[in-house]
């Protein structure tokens, strides 16, 4: 479970969140859900004279607002991720505040190879991080 | 038909456009074809001192990715509006880029009416656009 | 002091994080500063059905980046608000990871009445934790 | 000059533009003048395969709001690029809306060597733009 608040440069002139800027808080709550489990960011994520073989680029995404969200609303994040198939998985996002469902969010990830971007098997931490998620 | 390019503050580290900027692309381009339609802004989304009845906001938004985008690609945006009911619709962006499809996107709207978030019939001028959407 | 890491959304095809990202983060320790003071939001940022008689707008803007951040890296950032005169406020922002100063960030902010946008003294809370942070 | 409309998305809860997207704009804008000049963006902003010897980091930045800007304002954009020396130039940005100066940007470049980020003569396309916005 993850935690952040509504910041006001997140809403519009209707008042409240941008709907964009949901799948920014996937990202975000996906990272953060890796390096809770002890996978550094540089091992997923190209850092400039670090190329990695390996990388986990987003083929889809998707969002359901159910809620509208204001300036200062806590926001509480529990992640979902899944095999797909060797290659590929996804991760589902279910947004709460005060204890009430605002939000849903998905993104599906495809492995593929850095050198000729076709499918790989997923890097060995990110196998170990869905095992783990399933269990819990 | 709408037209942009791929800007480098929407890559990320992998050097290609970061997964979260198609959407803010597809509602710039859904404001740019209601402007082109002749729909002011200022009539659909809410500016300081003029509130509106009626709001339309986002229940639902997805998009798929097909190609990885690099900073400078030229990209094509083609709009597909279509009414689900007489208080929603739903617009579906399809980007090429080169001729070549690249990404979908897909957003829902919901209009409500402001006072009380209620379900209400939506604004003329969208009904309007959304009739000569589905003739074009 | 507060912190947050460099996520993948804020990097750019160079590998570090894109300029225009410091902003936001400035903005957000803006944000979280008040709340610990015990600031409502919603008493500060406009929110639906809450029109405020003072604003805050920010007048000026500026950022130095003194080092690249890569994707994970740990910020620290520290505030240092200060009166400039009964209407308006700076606040400089110094981020640091691992001790090292790595960019330095400045927001100039002129309360404005809602009404005509006039000059207008600022809100009671924001003097009270001025004048707090003036002391620490 | 450039030209773009303020988007939905780039409003706040107090209604206007959010001053952090000023920023974007300014880097949008010095891409489309590269591009208009002829140079290549992948000749100057890193892309996939294609590593780059000389790096355009932004050291300093700053922006001045004259005025609220609202959804649909339509914005000309001014740049006034300079060098600084061999190394390092700097690009002035002047918004106007309806004839109305609205705000001011400023991006401060400084060239360095991929390899080391040590200091480095500009690439010899962008010293061409220097010279031609000199005259312009």
């Amino acid at each position: 479970m993850l935690c952040r608040s509504v910041r006001f440069g997140e809403t519009d002139a209707a008042g409240v969140m941008h709907f964009q800027q949901l799948l920014r808080w996937c990202h975000e709550a996906y990272e953060e859900s890796l390096e809770r489990f002890g996978l550094e960011p540089a091992a997923l994520f190209p850092t400039p004279g670090q190329p990695l073989d390996l990388l986990l680029p987003i083929t889809h995404c998707s969002a359901d607002f159910l809620a509208p969200l204001i300036c200062g609303d806590p926001l509480a994040i529990a992640l979902k991720p899944q095999l797909l198939d060797p290659t590929a998985f996804e991760v589902a996002y279910s947004f709460s505040s005060a204890g009430r469902p605002v939000a849903r969010g998905l993104t599906r990830h495809q492995c593929i190879a850095a050198a000729d971007r076709r499918r790989a098997p997923l890097p060995e931490g990110v196998q170990r991080w869905l095992q783990a998620s399933a269990q819990s």
